[in-house]
């Protein structure tokens, strides 16, 4: 029995009614139109798309398979998003042999009635509403491409429902349009004759695939952290997902963090001497590939423009990934002399690195926003001194601002800064997944690019008897931090309702609700309440703490309640009708929960007292578990089961960079088999720095204690770590 | 007589030795030498270059012809700023036709003996200098690919001197050495191992080249407007040309002024509720042409990415010109009732536009700095309302912090933002070139954009009993402002002796100047002044005036009074041995030059009240000339006249786009012949706004009053004049 008959058999069995028709062979879904077309068969051709979700090699693939309209659009992300896979692709062909042991050309509803459902438990069967909706008939090939069977889609319904075959049915259309803007605007046509209330149904669909409009968080932290992550970015309104992969809207509650952040270190890069300007964000070629080194590490992330308007560029432009190369030709035109030193010069802006490994919000965007500070020195040690200045603002910033405790180091000589001298770097750990993260990093040029771009002054100490003066290439550094800093900080103290933030960098410290208003209230018990919610809200403003109130009318206490804490504020002050009469708040501590009563003429002093309190809780917490996750390894059979318990390691090093390679292989976790990636847990251990100040005790004998990882002798201890 | 002949005739009679050979025609430089090397004919090949700089139509073409090296790099860029021609190009073939009767093969230094001078008057004829000096023989053509004439660089010499060919010897290594960043780049390998005492001679040239040696400005605001702009920026240290063109580098003393006026109308919006926020820089295709109005008015100066490393991306990506597209599918997702109304948003960002129009610093730049507020509110009134709120920010940042005076007003249908209601604008003026330049705009986009992007709220207003509520697009606003704002404002106060800083924006508005230290003056004398010196900063510091010292050693006080006019620091103090008997310092303004002592004892007080004073007379020479300049013109045979005389023109107008139209055509120039360009003072006259409020008495009679420029009645006085 063909094919073709086995299907003629299991659709008589099922009382389906079919017209069948034999015709040339065809390949494209035009030529099969074109055929039934000239057989005068009024059918509808339709396609079949075997797709493949991105997944871990380990894993067993769970393939997707769509039957929809010739002419429809398939909107592979938002379709993703709704099965619950990652990115999919075309499969190839071998991945159907391997499933149903057939070629694709096969792959038909019918077919799948004659395979054991068994045989594909894992597959996603999709089918196109517009085809189960169609009364033309619509056309597939019974697995042979000279053949159509046709039948309108009620049928088509009743054959997939009689031979068992358990489907999705999807409408395309809607769910485009219902995804964020990528997709509704790949589906303008039909966005835009949309009648008011698809906008509603579409907007209501919308809100239910990103999850806009829950209220909280559903995902756990410690049980599901990258679902936790997006859902605490995106429901505290901090970050929306963007049609541009890899690139982000920071939403003004996640901006005005940066805004804290800026103004802080602005004014204390200021009061050192160093000023603000902004160089291009554009780079010619050979300029920015005047230094090999530096550029070997930057080249295949770097984003070229070569087209404006219709026209080609007559030479491509790079967008900056840094600004070494666009800055440094201009040091050597602007330092003439050694009075010209120290030149400082900081610039706030975006740069571009078009990584191609998997995006993650703050943490690894292909655009982000930072400060690149620039110096040229006339001494080593001037250029060491602000490298460590530097380096202590950056702690600053984590620790004082963010209440995230970093460790201080020097980076490796694999890990640090391309064409640089030494990297300086604040490293900071996220608990949950046991890995490190770079928080930022100041770095030493060196004279590598002053000899470069030819950055030279004479030598004021040449002495007087000694001719001609000596030339001198200037010291440079360079030093950046980024809106990472954003996301370490929501990785670290966000808990399972939400947000937390550090009261120093939360643009309202303090929500001030009303409370106790109920059916029986009267109009002036409310208008009462509301008012005293405002006047504890100006006492506070006027006692400098950033104070808000919250008196929409159309939401609960509770719904408040919940809403600001999703957000983070790091204070709520419930103000209700007993209060009033006791001239008293409520206060409630997000980081802990914890409730104290505070009398209203208290406010001003006792508010600002429990945000620092916060603060400092918020710190010492965090410093803590960071101190209970490093651990001091003393022999190699240690690291690995250290590592796995979601720890950083302490051992002494030897420093040598064959030993760093091997370290990071043999703490890869080879037996899971999962696909070596940054996002894998089972990555290797990298250096993450060389402490300045080891957090525990530990000595090293020179000539003596041994590398914990070969068999070398130690230089000093190292920190290593799974990181991101 | 063929050529050939000629030539050796001409070089027998200047008795110059030179070797003649026959070879096989060549067509290339390496086929030439591969010849002569056949022949054992010691000789190095050369190559002629034909140029074509850019010309206004009428002009006369000036061609440059270049001799050099066949392996020499000629830098085009600074060959052209040496001769003082624009941008050149290789010439077409017929050029050389027209100007010597010869194709580009007959062209040799031996051809131009031939040719009477007067024949080519205007053709510069370069020579490389290493050509020159070349010691083995050069070869040339004489005017046949078969032939060759060989003879030493100082044969060629005496042959060009001989027969009275003016020409200018170039070299072209240290031409492009000396020019800024690019040229150097591009002979990056002889910048590596150039040694020390090479680069301080490039550094010399570069500096003569760019000016940056020079204290002061030579070109007069008055007779060379163009060349005096650039100098002020350069040497004032407030800008540096860049690499790639169209952009500059921003350097401290700008971006000073920027971060006033950031920090003064960020306050202002955040007061008004509006929140910051960063959106991408990158728009997909699909998104960005959404809206078709507007993309038309952007798209051909769209920059795309459409590679990354070596990777084509799959689909390109666009830099946003303006981020309309980027942001409003979101809107859309955010704002789901009137209770998310109004949404306001701003960003601080950069922008990028390819325009391929003449770039100007500051003016016309292909990426400058700016805000973008994006704004949608329920009703038209409500969004009408921030428009004029935002403009009346604008307005104050020209008049209250630069001391510009604008005119706001409304723009023309033709000239408001594309895909737009209605646009308003501050218009300010350059008195010199007597153009307008339109200073920010504020648009009211209607619901235009809403209705692209779907954005919709149901109408709370709707009755009770009207059933299904009804659906509003929301209105919407965009605003902007730019770092046009800075050139604006050197171009209106400037002076010969370089920028007048407004007070406000001044990052040094005093500088503490120590006089009267002679070589008899005793170490003591030094320090006392200099402690007096010091003093006085702190007391300034003390009254909130950002006040610096200049006590370094090695400059006279005349070169800082210069080095300090030059950069435009409002108030001078200077500070001398009998200032200090007397406890008194000597005030010189820069605005207008004049003196005053100032007791020490009321510096804290009177050295403020200067600088508000200094502030309101800059505003108001400024108000007075721009109100001069403000000419009513009430019969069309007084518009071009009064527009020539460098004067705005206020007319009443009929508002027809084609009216419009036929007054740009009408009072362009055309008797001038040069080609319409937007640089040009020949253009024709745009209508830069409906003003708000008529700077001058008239009215209009409706039905009566006719619009000066056509037949149809005038509607309401507008604004005309050539603008930037």
């Amino acid at each position: 029995m063909t094919n073709f008959e086995a299907v003629q058999e299991l659709l008589a069995k099922l009382s389906i009614a079919a017209d069948t028709t034999s015709h040339a062979s065809v390949a494209s879904g035009d030529a099969w139109q074109a055929e039934l077309t000239k057989q005068a068969v009024n059918a509808r051709v339709t396609k079949t798309l075997v797709l493949k979700p991105k997944t871990a090699k380990s894993a067993t693939v769970a393939p997707v398979v769509v039957f929809a309209l010739d002419d429809a659009t398939v909107p592979l992300g938002p379709l993703a998003k709704k099965l619950g896979v990652k990115e999919m692709r075309m499969a190839a062909p071998d991945l159907l042999q391997e499933v149903f042991s057939v070629l694709k050309e096969d792959v038909s509803p019918f077919m799948l009635a004659n395979v054991d459902r068994a045989a594909y438990a894992t597959v996603h069967v999709v089918v196109d509403a517009d085809l189960l909706a169609s009364e033309a008939p619509v056309a597939f090939h019974p697995a042979q491409a000279d053949k159509t069977v046709a039948l309108t889609g009620a049928a088509l319904r009743a054959f997939l429902t009689g031979s068992g075959i358990e489907f999705v049915e999807v409408n395309f259309k809607e769910l485009a349009a219902s995804a964020p803007a990528p997709a509704a605007a790949g589906s303008s046509t039909a966005a835009k004759s949309k009648p008011a209330k698809q906008v509603k149904q579409a907007k209501a669909e919308a809100e239910e695939a990103t999850g806009t409009a829950k209220i909280g968080v559903e995902a756990k932290k410690e049980s599901d952290f990258p679902k936790w992550y997006q859902q605490v970015l995106t429901r505290s309104d901090m970050l929306e997902y963007y049609d541009v992969s890899g690139c982000y809207i920071i939403r003004p509650w996640a901006y005005n963090i940066w805004k804290e952040i800026t103004a802080f270190f602005d004014g204390a890069i200021t009061e050192m001497g160093v000023e603000d300007a902004y160089f291009p964000m554009f780079v010619s070629q050979r300029v920015l590939e005047r230094e090999k080194d530096h550029i070997e590490g930057f080249a295949p992330e770097v984003a070229w423009v070569t087209k404006a308007g219709s026209s080609d560029l007559e030479e491509p432009v790079a967008i900056r990934p840094t600004s070494e190369t666009v800055m440094y030709p201009y040091y050597a035109k602007w330092i003439r002399s050694h009075r010209d030193l120290p030149l400082r010069l900081n610039q706030w802006c975006s740069v571009v690195r078009w990584e191609f490994k998997h995006p993650q919000p703050f943490l690894r965007t292909r655009e982000f926003l930072w400060q690149e500070g620039h110096t040229a020195h006339l001494t080593k040690e001037g250029a060491g001194e602000e490298v460590y200045e530097i380096l202590d603002l950056y702690r600053q910033v984590y620790e004082d601002l963010l209440a995230v405790p970093v460790i201080k180091g020097i980076k490796s000589e694999k890990e640090k800064f391309a064409g640089g001298l030494y990297t300086t770097t604040c490293e900071a750990f996220i608990p949950t997944t046991g890995r490190g993260i770079q928080g930022a990093t100041s770095h030493c040029l060196g004279q590598n690019f002053a000899k470069m771009f030819n950055i030279v002054v004479e030598d004021p100490n040449t002495p007087a008897d000694a001719g001609e003066p000596e030339k001198l290439f200037v010291w440079q550094n360079s030093w950046g931090i980024t809106t990472r800093t954003i996301g370490v900080m929501v990785m670290v103290h966000g808990d399972d309702k939400g947000l937390v933030l550090p009261p120093r960098v939360a643009s309202v410290q303090v929500i001030v609700v009303p409370c106790g208003i109920t059916a029986r209230s009267t109009e002036e018990d409310r208008k009462r309440i509301n008012a005293g919610v405002e006047e504890v809200v100006r006492t506070l403003k006027r006692a400098g703490v950033r104070a808000r109130s919250d008196v929409r009318d159309n939401y609960t206490p509770g719904y408040k309640f919940n809403h600001w804490e999703l957000r983070g504020v790091p204070i709520r002050l419930e103000v209700g009708p007993k209060d009033l009469e006791k001239r008293s708040t409520m206060s409630v501590r997000r980081d802990n929960g914890s409730k104290a009563a505070i009398a209203m003429d208290d406010l001003q002093t006792a508010v600002p007292a429990l945000l620092r309190t916060i603060q400092d809780d918020m710190f010492a917490r965090a410093k803590a578990t960071f101190n209970q996750h490093v651990c001091r390894v003393e022999k190699w059979d240690d690291f690995v089961p250290t590592l796995n318990g979601k720890n950083l390691v302490l051992i002494p090093w030897c420093e040598r960079e064959e030993c760093e390679d091997s370290i990071k292989e043999r703490s890869a976790r080879a037996d899971e088999g999962e696909e070596q990636d940054e996002r894998a847990p089972s990555m290797g251990a990298k250096s993450l720095c060389i402490p300045l100040e080891l957090p525990q005790d530990g000595t090293i004998v020179p000539g003596e204690t041994k590398c914990v990882a070969c068999d070398h002798h130690a230089k000093r201890y190292a920190l290593f770590g799974r990181s991101y």
